[in-house]
């Protein structure tokens, strides 16, 4: 029996849209802006501020990983403080019956045999007219900002998981959303939930 | 519309059975030990031999690799060979539905829209109990065995196509088979590729 649903995607998939449906379909709450509003409750930060650190690695070069590396001798980043308030928060909203969208739900729900992980993406084609039309045109193109996030996404989940992003066997079910069509992605994830 | 189901699978995940009750189930035929004797018939040779080089990278230490690459110069290898046969075959069974298990299928045909590409998989658990009741007890431990074939079909289709195995962008629908169960697995593949 499956009780909480969490959505790894890559950016512009329509992971989160799908998390929305499914859980809506289901008659059970999606959490991912409602997640990054409680945390910054309960830690302080603004909430643009977790938006920005709570899943993505920071532009990193050779001589910004060496610091950030030295500084954490000195103690936790703020990456690491808003880390560890989501996973807190994660742990007690996964206690009833929810989709979780994003923020290395599915590895923190590791352990747990009632988790259903699944893993939104599709083509660079599909998701750069996604974006576009979702968020509007921008100074990058939209194939730049489609590899910039993710690769931002990949390195955040690597820095806390140890794990890459994105293989096919960390997660229970991938789907390619292009392909297959957003609703037709919800009703999978429908009856597979409901077994 | 789909015309043609290319199942890449982990070893003892169970991809061949689901790919066998999926074209059962749809009508279709199912090309996995069939290839291999067709490809036998066309070049000439042992069954057994297209079967342990015709999806599996040899073992290699680094002076072998040296050996074979150094061979290329002078031509193909055997290996290559059955690659040729195996791919010109696969190209001309694909123009009639059905589906088609391993050997870099969705690879070859990977510019055509009517493919529904699937990658099936489970964890070592599921997959040890799976071949020991298949193919029994062997001097090598059963997690040995998954480890070995999955890093030899990983490093034949990495040679072959230049692309990484099991990544999940490269599928249209990755499957846990462990988690959602074989029957289920094929219920969710005969849905799709009927849509």
């Amino acid at each position: 029996m499956n009780k909480v649903i969490t959505i790894s995607r890559q950016f512009g998939s329509g992971g989160r849209t799908i998390g929305k449906l499914t859980a809506e379909k289901l008659g059970i709450p999606c959490y991912d802006n409602e997640l990054i509003e409680e945390v910054a409750k309960s830690c302080g930060f603004a909430k643009e501020y977790i938006e920005a650190h709570g899943e993505y690695a920071d532009h990193r070069t050779w001589l910004g990983r060496a610091i950030k590396s030295a500084n954490r001798f000195e103690g936790m980043s703020n990456q690491d403080k808003i880390w560890i308030e989501q996973r807190k928060l994660i742990l007690k909203i996964a206690e009833s019956p929810c989709v979780i969208v994003g923020r290395c739900a599915d590895y923190i729900l590791r352990e747990r045999e009632d988790i259903l992980k699944v893993f939104i993406h599709a083509d660079d084609k599909f998701r750069a007219e996604r974006i576009v039309n979702l968020y509007g045109e921008k100074p990058d193109k939209p194939e730049k900002r489609l590899k910039d996030k993710d690769r931002r996404r990949a390195a955040y989940y690597k820095d806390y998981t140890e794990t890459e992003w994105g293989v096919a066997s960390n997660y229970h079910l991938a789907l390619d959303s292009g392909k297959l069509g957003i609703e037709n992605c919800v009703e999978i994830l429908v009856n597979i939930y409901n077994k």
